[in-house]
């Protein structure tokens, strides 16, 4: 059985956590860390827990958490993960960092997009990008895995294969994202209130976001050279989901078939990423609460572009169920185990 | 492993069944009926089962269904079930009707309500109305279980033990329920439409709904005596969820533990009844997508009333969950096989 | 023109007075009162208000204020406008209070319900409470107007004619009202952000709201006699919008026809009450953004009680609308000027 | 007074028509026309009106309604106003079509699009498209005005000032646009039913969407020439709204001050163009029952490209109000009667 630590448990991200690793078979939470309710019964702030969790509420003590668990969860704000890890933790335990801090290669690009000062730079080279998919092999083989954020998974996973084959002109990637509001998180701002929320919707971030580089980056690697894209988050009156709809110019003269298989080349195998049927678009509510990415394109001949989109949960796919699959695939499991539940509609 | 038949799986009770025996290590469907997409991919309707389930709809042949399989679900409008079974089907296989058609024992109070002839009133007296927690035993035995109403579930859980320990008159019961618009079925009504039920609330069906006769039935068992009640349904912009908010006079001068006692004494051993913490008011979003039921209460001494709460969801407890529930007690199973997830939220 | 000053005109309530002040043809708003946002353009904290507020946010500093408007509204928490009020400020202005101060006139009940010292119990006696359905004349007085509260508006009118005319028993009456979520104000809280109110329907405040005393102080005047009720708000998943359905055993044998002429008798001149028709339900989507209440009832034979219901904008009739009306008396105006607007819909 | 008539005024934008020229000094409704719900009372297809409206509905004949209305509004779906409209009529009323029937000038591009046959060719020539900030002197002069589309309104507006001043390549637009779900209508489909829509949002019609050579052809009005692009709408879980992301490259190196001249250039002297404060985005909640649109941009140096946002209500400036818009015009009214409401919020 796993132990298994979370730093930022009563976050929606830490709290999504908490609900995939109660159902899993190889798992247990032995510590809830919330620096916000130390000592707080875990299921007074999440009363979906009652009679489910009855542990209290800890503090984010990594290197006492290191000596009881087996693997930790960091479900926090950027910085964090950073200015707690070193390598007597990284001796004991593997760490999941659900937080920016590891994501990025090249420490100015993080600084600069995030603002503050990296406390950790030389554990970047060693930490592994988490997307399973693509990254499978250097997972297995982590001690620090990078989960990767919400936008650049349903971006990155709905380009991919365009990408990678040279469909597409990356330079012209143009990526249009809208999420529901748990994106935005569970702290008490005045934007995410409902009434303000509600019967609105919004860009934000315009050409500015975060989560521009490090979709660029992983982008590249793909293409084998820079990449640099538009990138447009969106907050909808929606409590989970995240769809992309993303812009390119064709290179080539393809037709659906060619596409196709160019998408089922890398995802014909993967369980949580459906390719949809021809003319069926993704949408939120059939991947709600599941780890599944569905992802599609329409080829657009008037324009010579192609339109690519993706739908996945920003709490599961986006958050803590990739950080899950990333576990199983630290410990060997299964890279399903814990996560096989449909998704819940209506 | 259990072979189950679903008719009327295309609806959202008989969708949400399918997601929770989806779920369920002993159970597996091997037939998806659904009179209107006959021959349709099952994951077409459902996007989110894309991958999952391959099956296409089938008829709702009950004769052949019967022969094919263990236990059959019917999620479909009050009178189909009763117009459809008969004496060699009952004797091939169990069935849980999800339907109102064998919920009361008086012919004429279902006839009176519904407006509609009973087709098969010689199976009502042996029909086990499958609330698990009062009738546990009873639905062991039985052939043909009436899965409870979503309402009457929720309400008469909140209610009975006060009812049953004579706390209170049960003839001042006024029941003001609240249900999401899942509860109003898949039908293709302007009513239902999102710009009607968005930025809504109404009261519908008052002094008049179906579900009053049953829930008067259920507490007329628990207080040994027929019970007359007010309800009123009311209709709330959410997907799922139901709650309860019952007034009644006391009977009794009571305390707090006194009326907690008599809660604890019937559902302190029920792993899907929560009686939640004093002075904490159930709260739909706690139980989505679960089979809990969460209960309390608050007295009133201004009043000497008591106001008793209940939240659960429609889908689930009070309908689709109760039924893999009421299937589990049938075959023998662990009675919270395939139910044990924990509430997604949010 | 009448220079109407707002203190708190940037919570919710105030907002709304200034969408209706903008559109009254015989006021204007010189004073935009808010401690929070003081030299901050009004229309950079409401967005709607771009170029049709220029005006910068100001202090709430009554007697200055007094001594450069006609009319003084104060949207703020109970207590601040108790707290400024004096006879200097009294001589110069009239006051339309939307906060708690002067409704109850009982100091001890207000001083016991709302946990505060009043500081001007001098007032309470001449303060007029401003339900104009009911106070009409005596507003037209006034030189302090209390506004009533949101539930107590909704609840009060949904039930007062039954009272009036001694067709219900009051102290049987029991009150279940739901709320949109604009109710709770736009202060920074957890529990109102979108991810915590949408897809959730609970209760408050139960045995204990503070509206309560309100609500049983206008209903005993109406009943010549002290009443006790059961008061129990909701909060639904929508902006917008209070629901009252009220029940309280009959003490006469009436038909349909008697009861409708008796809300006749109070309503049938009333331009913001609209008695439906028979069997028709009152819903909050067909008042949004207007000053109407739509009532209606109906009788259960069954029970021998009667079911009244109440549909209103809490921001409009519960609040800022309901003061405007008051400030229409207050000067000699047309009771509807500024508040003709239809519903909008959807 | 203008004696108007509504064909199809019980859809969503007939009803916001009615609702808009209820508030109308100069202008009355005569004819409620609704071939669904003739003899029927208006006010209980459209409960808000109750009180407001007493009229019943009447059927489309538009021979009829010319001899005895000043103004024919036709809020139906395609091909209804092209089928109807006639010499005869056209003499005697003003006509604004709400439907694409007159939008676009090259027939053939309608067929085509609309996969319906054009009944009435000759009236394309004559009919003035009535974006009234565009073509305001050709409106004052026409018989036949068509309302431009939902879609089109705020896509063009955003970017008309980028296209007509060189500032853009106007065949490297791409426009990512979100509606709120009443621009789907009132027709009962499982598709719009609350549950469905309600946490989703999905792409539709993409590259195929109907309104794409409407935006086309009145871009290339502004550029001088043909104009190709891509353009994809979703649909958002709230009631009205649309929200518009449109990106483009920079044909030469511009500053925001440049660009900001050119929106005021064509916006300052416009009541209904909000052209909103440096890095303020648009937001539909701002603009929500409102004519207004409110547009802005954001330059994106590393991109070498513009992004270009609008956001109105689409049953206000995108159907009804633009039509009153356009009335007021025909008639020699102030461009703004009826339509000076601030937007409502929350």
């Amino acid at each position: 059985m796993i132990k298994a630590g979370i730093i930022g448990a009563t976050g929606y991200a830490g709290a999504e956590l908490v609900r995939l690793l109660l159902g899993h078979k190889e798992a247990q939470i032995v510590w809830y860390g919330s620096r916000s309710y130390v000592d707080k019964a875990y299921a007074s702030v999440y009363q979906n827990m009652f009679r489910l969790v009855d542990a209290k509420c800890l503090d984010d003590n990594m290197e006492e958490m290191a000596s009881q668990v087996d693997v930790i969860f960091t479900a926090t704000p950027q910085g964090l993960c950073a200015s707690l890890v070193n390598e007597d933790i990284l001796n004991k335990v593997k760490i999941v960092d659900l937080s920016a801090d590891f994501r990025i290669k090249d420490v100015d690009t993080y600084e600069k997009w995030y603002g503050i000062e990296h406390k950790a730079p030389q554990y970047i080279g060693e930490a592994v990008y988490g997307l399973c998919e693509v990254n499978r092999e250097a997972v297995k083989k982590a001690r620090l895995v990078a989960n990767p954020g919400c936008y650049p998974t349903c971006s990155f996973l709905s380009i991919y294969p365009c990408v990678k084959e040279g469909l597409i002109d990356p330079n012209t990637i143009i990526i249009d994202a809208k999420s529901g509001t748990s994106g935005a998180g569970r702290g008490a701002k005045v934007d995410n209130l409902f009434c303000e929320v509600n019967e609105n919707i919004k860009a934000y971030g315009v050409a500015g976001h975060r989560h521009t580089p490090e979709i660029e980056e992983q982008l590249g690697y793909a293409a084998g050279a820079p990449v640099t894209i538009s990138f447009t988050p969106h907050l909808v009156p929606m409590q989970r989901g995240i769809l992309v709809t993303a812009y390119a110019s064709l290179l080539k003269d393809v037709s659906y078939e060619d596409v196709k298989a160019a998408y089922d080349k890398y995802y014909e195998k993967e369980f949580f990423v459906r390719v949809l049927e021809k003319d069926v678009c993704p949408q939120t509510r059939w991947v709600e609460g599941s780890n599944f990415v569905d992802v599609n394109f329409k080829l657009d001949p008037r324009t010579n572009r192609i339109v690519m989109m993706g739908a996945m949960d920003n709490l599961v796919k986006g958050a803590a169920g990739q950080a899950v699959q990333n576990m199983n695939l630290l410990f060997g499991l299964d890279e399903t185990e814990g996560l096989k539940a449909a998704p819940m509609f209506p």
